[in-house]
């Protein structure tokens, strides 16, 4: 089986959007130190390096920075792509460009890999954990406010997968809902009768017995909020495979394995976005005749 | 002398743009389980509370994302601003609003508040390390895509200062720059010449024989790149306030108090806005009948 | 029961991006006939009155096109909302207003009004065929472009149901999906894993033995493409519930009855909102002194 | 003579606005489906054949839609062009590109090519009921909102032609404009004197008497509204060329003959736009080994 | 009769496209200065003074930048409007406001308000050289990039009139189209075929024997271009009143008499728009205590 | 040295966003006399021609008009670039392509021009006046609203330099901030303290006393408002080179040399942009058989 090829689903309207805003604050009126220190048309070779093991992604972003600021002749020469696992100390690709373009497009591009390789690289390590279960790792909302469609990306890059993109793709019924509706049954009701039958209803409950409520009232899936893995071995015994379960809610890596081997579905956590580390890699320029990757 | 006014500052239309994209990748076609679930019309009672200590910034955001989805009668009781040291558990504020707008909006509005706070939270931490040195602590250009201006204005509230907005309003002239423009010197001659005079022209050096070329070249400011206090220290001595000096490269909070104290003017780290966590602020609504803040 | 409000569910969103739209094609660099021949600061009573009869929706739109010219003061008497069925000849509302305003925007307000109105008058039409049997009616995503969440509101006012918002919120597996993934089994299996687990898996099939095929995969639901009432009763009773049924294809109003008495859970149909007639409404100008609705 | 070239009046700029919302709002945050099922980099072959006659209008629409989804290598094979008139059951072009951007982009390209090959075929029926007479069939602005430019193209592919394109190039006092004026006289005055020169002064009119007043005025042109044949050849002979003469006003297709007989100059109906049924194209998807066009 | 309300049709939307432009290019990512030097909350007064007698055509662009700063509760005391004749060293209004809104406007306002009174008043002078003659003075398409519909306010605020505001509204055929379409019978022919009937169609002639072509093609307009005072009346006399002619090229305020006398309809001057100067307006801020306009 | 290569630093962005405004306000709906009277596909030979000596400025703008029109295939052939000063009556370029692009981007393509090589023509006389000094003649924030990127580039070309871009790449505090701030001292310790390091803080004063305080507060720059040369002479003398020291307020052509030989560093005039006249360049259609530039 060919490797999944992530490049062909990055989110490229979405990271446009990004990129161009990215430029916009950064870039401005103009580089001042690059137009005065640097002739135009001197070409420069560069290598960008990863500084510690990490899981690519978004490297479409970081081309399209360049491109973006005109660098339509450069040259690449890639050894990685996105999903790849990249050691410390490899060179990730090495590009022939305009002076210019490449220092003035640096730190935004590497703003952008960095944060994203990030989110791959903590999701390869969580996912790892769930290894041999039956549980699949899923993000949230918890993201960065304009990068969803990216962060998303990056998560999938990284083994995990996603949750809903939005409050437009999926139904979960939380407690407030469950109260303005007047119940469990009346929510799950009332959402069955008027969201597209393309969705699924999910309900978010806190005990057993509103899990019950949630099955009873034929819930596709119930998310288990916040709840110690011997409650959670018991709602998967007790649903009996009649919906979708969800252990939701303070779910930390030293957590993961023990939820998972409750037997439920879904294991989803806003660390996944909110709390990845940016990845240490450099763009390092070559001096005039060193070698290429 | 009046307390500061952060909320004056905030940068409302960068704002805008962050918050009316967050919306649309959340809201996108619709919350369709509030749609179905929630009557119109309804109001509902909600209270935002800290779930650990915290230096509140954002809040402008926060309203702002209610107000766009068109929470226009809201009313806001207000126990906390921008700037205020909040305690864990404190309730920032009570809200009494239309539910469909609190309960679309939540999501989206918590995201930027957690976000803001935690650089701010993170950023007074820091600046705390300083106390009684000449060392003023600054942010860089690692921010987060799309969100620098909201960023930069939350390491103000956190008591750090910013470093220029972007490639526009300063110039900071590396080694690529020097090399390309034959040398130390004429790089700073061709910033000099090409540049607004309302500009200083600053230099990234990385031992002190750089800077001294860099003094000789009349440099206004210098980047003492990656030097240990020792270093820093004979640097000061060496410049004699001749230029402003600053320190930058692998800044940790433990190490901030000895370059401090090395008597540099400034120290930069990319940590301040790369590496924040987001704080831990909760949105609860309250049940019929419950008392307010 | 209170009436339902569909005012509150207006998609204000994206019809703020249509109206703008249209008033930028219609009025462009200026109304001149207007500009010249009708002094400013006069102001003009009008009403809005349905032609034939109609089940209103679109009001909101209609507001906010006067709304955008500068119309703040203009004052509403409103007999009529959205949802409401208006018989021949009844005044919808009147209107006092600038003069300008109302002559300026009266054609890109009446463009609207009249086709959404159109789409939900025969939504309430064709629904009303299915009454006391379980299908429902739905829309698909033949709408005019720029319109959807327009016409699929006024789908809703009309009594139908909406179908998925877009390609993003429901898979819907067709025959080349099936031939590119290797058949339908292993076209469902793919989503199953792949897609957020908040959507459903539809699959479309032509023919019994697909639909076999399609609940052998666990499809959630199946769209039956184009097949008689006697083949879609037989897929009825084959199915006994194991998934949402779907019948599709063909859709004509003399049709649906004997569709929906099959026992299918779902009747979608494309000409709900590519073959609507805009309804004739008009805005009748007072001559002074006239009286008012 | 060379036939019209009407690709090259394509109205390039608006029909990339309309297209680029109709992805918006059909792609949303991705077509989950074709995501899951159909691998990268498979090429598939389409057709694109007519189901009934029609007359082609939108075809550089329907390129766009998947260029701008990226398909850059798309192959095309073209058989008819804008402007030709298309037998039920030929092939209109093929295309061999990406299974996942024509599978993505299908929906919305076809969407456009029907809606406005089915303006053109209406159009190009109705214009022949005028042939031999000297009067020439026109739109309104009674056009889908956002769609104008494209409908107005439309139009003209059909072998009808435009009146004004909005309120901004045409100036056409209807009995508001006269009672705020004071009069048809001053009506026509205040035109003459307060817009540029480029443009005619046309006067509606419901009568003869008003007529006269617009023809002692120097209207122009003179709109016609809802007069029967006989008062509009009355309108023609007591005319006599002094102005352009436009019937307008409940004209239907079987009236069409009778009213250009009349000898009016133009005839224009609000149906040539808002009252067009879409045509019947369907893409059919080739299995292996098919042959071509 | 009521003085004409420029206010009423000053283009408020193109405005504030050109507005925010222009804060967006002054104030980027924010005052500095005033944000460091002027504490929040603090309140002035000012006033707009002229330097010089001018013509005044602006003021809703002036107020309209304070606005987009959020200068809501600013008081504006108004001594003039647009269209009003202002002398040396009077004040045009006095405005109490938030200082740091007034002083971060203040440039973006006066460079709006400076360059569409000189507008204005060039043209009012110019106008004035036609007193008593039928010829009206008319502006051409030489406008500044992005501000023509601002611009050619501010010629009619001037008291002169409008040509075409741009390639839509308006035929005019020049030696280059005649030449393509095969000479002037041919050029007119056209254009009568295929453009909106509401247009009229002129013709730009170089001598008397291309206006004897134009008239006998039937042209409505003439285009006499570049043209002497004995020529231009011996083509007034020629066309007996079958066509509006314009007399353009090389007009300067000294010709303007001449031109007008010898009877065309219309001067068109490129100078009226792209050789106005800015005349002189101050913003004063008062000290404590001083008095008001 | 090679000659400064000004294309390279062309705002090609901001000039982006203009030309499309300029494109959309022009063009609009459609250029109907090129639609109807030039058959597409024609291809024609036009040469850009200078009607007086100028300095060149704008090219790439004036290359991209035509770019965004659609005419990819025309062929360039181009004897002058910006920076370049062209002799009365010099062909700059001549191009071949696609009549009708030609046509219909003309006046924009011109206006864009004339305009920039206008300012930069004034720059050079102007900066000419300076050889020999120490002074430099820098620009202010007088500029067209929407073009001063493109305004502040042609002020380059022309040989002087820009000062600050905007409010936010320089701290100018003048005399509203002194007295908000509570004194010059106040305010240039505030500004020390409150903005990055990479600005420098310059103060505008009126006399020599307000000089001596914003020297001993250590202003880095001093703006000396008004004054006639003998008093300038002595503030460079008191200054002794401790500020730079700008010249400005009523800065005419005449008083240009006193000012430079006085011994301040720069001399800042409103007038290089706001008073700048557009050049006379035309754009002439070969008839068939010409030949080339």
């Amino acid at each position: 089986m060919p490797r999944r090829d992530f490049h062909a689903e990055f989110p490229a309207q979405a990271a446009d959007r990004v990129i161009r805003a990215a430029l916009d604050e950064d870039v401005g009126t103009g580089d001042v130190t690059t137009r005065v220190t640097v002739p135009a048309g001197i070409r420069v070779r560069a290598r960008l390096v990863a500084r510690e093991p990490l899981r690519l992604a978004g490297l479409p972003a970081f081309y399209r920075v360049f491109e973006l600021l005109g660098a339509a002749d450069a040259a690449w020469d890639v050894a990685f792509r996105d999903g790849d696992d990249v050691p410390a100390g490899a060179t990730v690709l090495a590009v022939d460009a305009d002076a210019r373009v490449l220092l003035t497009g640096e730190r935004t591009a590497l703003n952008l890999l960095q944060r994203l390789s990030g989110v791959a690289t903590q999701a390869r390590r969580w996912a790892a954990h769930l290894d041999g279960t039956r549980a699949r790792l899923v993000d949230t909302r918890k993201t960065t406010p304009g990068l969803r469609a990216l962060e998303k990306y990056a998560v999938r890059v990284g083994g995990a997968a996603n949750h809903r993109a939005g409050l437009f793709d999926g139904v979960l019924i939380k407690e407030n809902h469950i109260r303005a509706a007047g119940g469990i049954g009346a929510a799950v009701a009332a959402a069955r009768a008027g969201v597209p039958h393309t969705l699924r209803v999910e309900v978010e409950v806190t005990d057993l017995a509103e899990l019950d409520q949630a099955l009873d009232a034929g819930a596709d899936a119930v998310l288990l909020d916040n709840m110690d893995p011997g409650t959670l071995a018991r709602a998967v015994r007790r649903t009996g495979g009649r919906a979708v379960l969800e252990a939701s809610g303070g779910v930390t890596e030293d957590r993961l394995r023990a939820i998972a081997e409750t037997g439920v579905d879904l294991i989803s956590a806003g660390a996944l976005t909110h709390s990845a580390r940016a990845v240490d890699l450099s763009l390092l320029f070559d001096p005039p005749g060193a070698t290429r990757c």
